[in-house]
């Protein structure tokens, strides 16, 4: 493992575990899930809104990144914790999520990902190497291996293509992290790390593969060649791709596994497959990756599929529902999905949810949050997103507690009966 | 004066003053900035982020709260201050202003405003009487009489007639007002109001003249007739009009100080004439006002319309200019205004203003604040409107300061230097 980076498994119930994670940017008590900082901002937020209501890790969007304000300029700014201050840790993808779902034109070759910017239509190719580099200039904690993200329904001979693929680019992509890693003097800390720049700029300057760095945004000669590592301690996950054929799984996480990677997620799901199905691939995926790793579901899901997954041994979720949701006045509560333009509220008193100790519960009504939506204020969309927020992050606390006391089954059963329902005010 | 509401005159500087003004919510140093709160929110803050920034006291839009979510909503949720979750001072203005500059097809009678609401067309009519109910219902700390804002240029005559009107309808909010307060036990506080209500009804509801709210705004005849008085120690201010003729505003200073308010407003300016203008109007004006009652200057203005009003004897201003500007990337520093969207900011890794002390200033780079701004997240428009109303509450102190040193005169040399160059990044 990177030298900042481990995991320690505290207990488990069934399949569940209850983990802590330690990254250069501190530690995240497992099964964690992170607000989704799309382009340097959790929309809506700011870091002291999340760090009040107890986020301990976000993610950032390398793809967005990348194209604005560009990895280059957040690298000159000293990485990407400074530069959107939160000094908590952080996860990049790859950018090849967005690349395939946002970019046009986009053609899977060998060497990586040829699209266009969905912003300005220029030109891109997202290799392996470059994907590392850019997360490399991030410097997030948590970087990601680049996969390829199947369109589904695929057959299993264009799916098994796929995973093979995904395969080789992680084996790229590790291979570029081991050469970045190798430049690193030994004792690096965060605060050494600046005077150590210089030496990596040799080194790398030097080295003529190392140098070619086919991820460059840009094509532009002109620009540095080596990528200015922003965070020594970064750690690097692989992902496991196969779709919902098991066989492929399997295959998927011989081949990734057999690269070497920090930890290991699970992509390729939730992406428009019935629940079931997820929850099968994640039950039959999960055990086979190593225990004494974090084990990470990308893109999920609903606070049901949270427990879901984790009583199928996943630690660390992703997603942009808390947030989308929350600006579209959709919220999670206790009592399940409340619908807050509905007319109903119009004069409720009472907070979102009773149960919640967030700040906007703590301060505001239904009737005042309906207000707000109904009338188009974005501090309806602030209070709304804090309160989101804290109820995804609250679910894993409890969570969490449940693992210790060897009770998340009837954490589960109390999720499955409030989020099976219809919307609680329908 | 109402029962609650007192100003104390600390000291002078020239005809500028530094005092205290006491509301049922608390007090208020002066002079005074107030953030605007339009309908029910100062755009992108919260309560705590207002308070975080050093905000006494906010401004509320009769006008846009009456027709969104309603008065008597606001009424039965417990009045604007619980139902926005701000308990300082708040301050409603009359709904005349944008009557006229919202409503559609406008005609002033003497009754009252008619016009057709920009939301949906519907018909209204706002008359002092109705205006005084509906701030009744609100509760805000200080409600404003009705006036009329007559668009410039007018004739003499004109003018006249609009400021004899006005007066005339100072004269009936001034009555209703005092009918409401006539009602309200002596030792009513707002903790024991609940109980106080119902015997208001009471009377109210047997007094025919009374009961006659020509402001109901639905005309609906199962509503009730009375309003609930939310706060029972509001006070209000009548607002002096007249336009740019001296002569005028001093009939208008001599009709509404013969009503009798607790303190007076000069409205009418900042409506689009010369900044010259403006302060002679200000310097003819407020001397002509009690100088025990705080002082008013409805609208305004630029950091540098604060210091020279104050200068002139005013003691309260609101204005939308820092929180509008904040959303459109205009930003107000030290050193004068900054574009954020300017290239120019793209890697500047300082804050907006090195002397700033806001949320903003003291987390976030210029660089960051830029990119936020180009690919419009929600949160740029967060921190930039933190640091805005920060930069207006910082000025007030710094003004009030100077006021207690007799060095107002130095703070007004340094902001006409500021902020009568071009901006300060072009």
């Amino acid at each position: 493992m990177s030298s900042q980076f481990s995991f320690r498994l505290l207990t488990t119930d069934g399949a569940a575990r209850r983990g802590e994670m330690t990254t250069a940017h501190g530690v995240v008590q497992t099964p964690a899930f992170m607000a989704v900082g799309t382009r340097g901002a959790v929309k809506g937020l700011t870091p002291r809104d999340l760090v009040g209501e107890g986020a301990e890790i976000i993610l950032g969007n390398t793809y967005h990144l990348w194209l604005r304000p560009g990895d280059e300029v957040i690298a000159r700014q000293g990485g990407l914790h400074r530069f959107i201050g939160w000094n908590r840790p952080i996860l990049t993808d790859s950018g090849g999520f967005q690349a395939f779902s946002l970019g046009a034109r986009r053609r899977i070759r060998e060497e990586g990902i040829h699209f266009r910017s969905h912003l300005d239509g220029s030109e891109h190719l997202l290799t392996p190497e470059g994907a590392t580099d850019i997360q490399a200039r991030l410097g997030s904690d948590i970087a990601m291996a680049l996969d390829e993200c199947l369109a589904q329904p695929a057959s299993f001979d264009a799916v098994r293509e796929s995973t093979e693929r995904t395969a080789r680019w992680a084996q790229r992509c590790r291979e570029r992290f081991l050469q970045l890693q190798s430049v690193i003097p030994a004792n690096a800390g965060i605060q050494g790390w600046t005077q150590a720049l210089a030496g990596v700029t040799r080194i790398l300057a030097a080295s003529q593969e190392v140098t070619d760095s086919r991820g460059n945004p840009n094509g532009d000669s002109d620009q540095p060649r080596f990528p200015t590592i922003t965070n020594p301690g970064q750690a690097q996950f692989g992902i496991i791709q196969g779709g919902t054929d098991p066989s492929l799984r399997t295959l998927s996480v011989e081949r990734t596994l057999a690269v070497g990677f920090e930890a290991y997620a699970i992509g390729g799901l939730s992406v428009g497959e019935p629940a079931d199905i997820m929850y099968s691939v994640v039950e039959h995926t999960a055990p086979q990756l190593p225990a004494g790793r974090p084990r990470y579901l990308m893109g999920v899901g609903t606070p049901l599929d949270l427990v879901e997954a984790v009583a199928r041994g996943i630690d660390l979720f992703d997603c942009v529902m808390p947030t989308r949701n929350a600006r579209n006045g959709q919220l999670f509560t206790s009592h399940g999905r409340l619908t807050i333009k509905n007319a109903r509220y119009a004069e409720d008193a009472r907070p979102l949810d009773a149960n919640c100790a967030c700040y906007t519960c703590s301060n505001f009504s239904r009737a005042y949050l309906r207000h707000l939506f109904v009338v188009g204020e974005m501090t309806g969309a602030i209070l709304n997103t804090v309160h989101n927020v804290r109820f995804y992050l609250d679910t894993m606390a409890r969570i969490r507690e449940a693992i210790v006391f060897g009770s998340l089954g009837s954490v589960q059963q109390a999720l499955r009966s409030t989020f099976s329902r219809p919307l609680c005010d329908s």
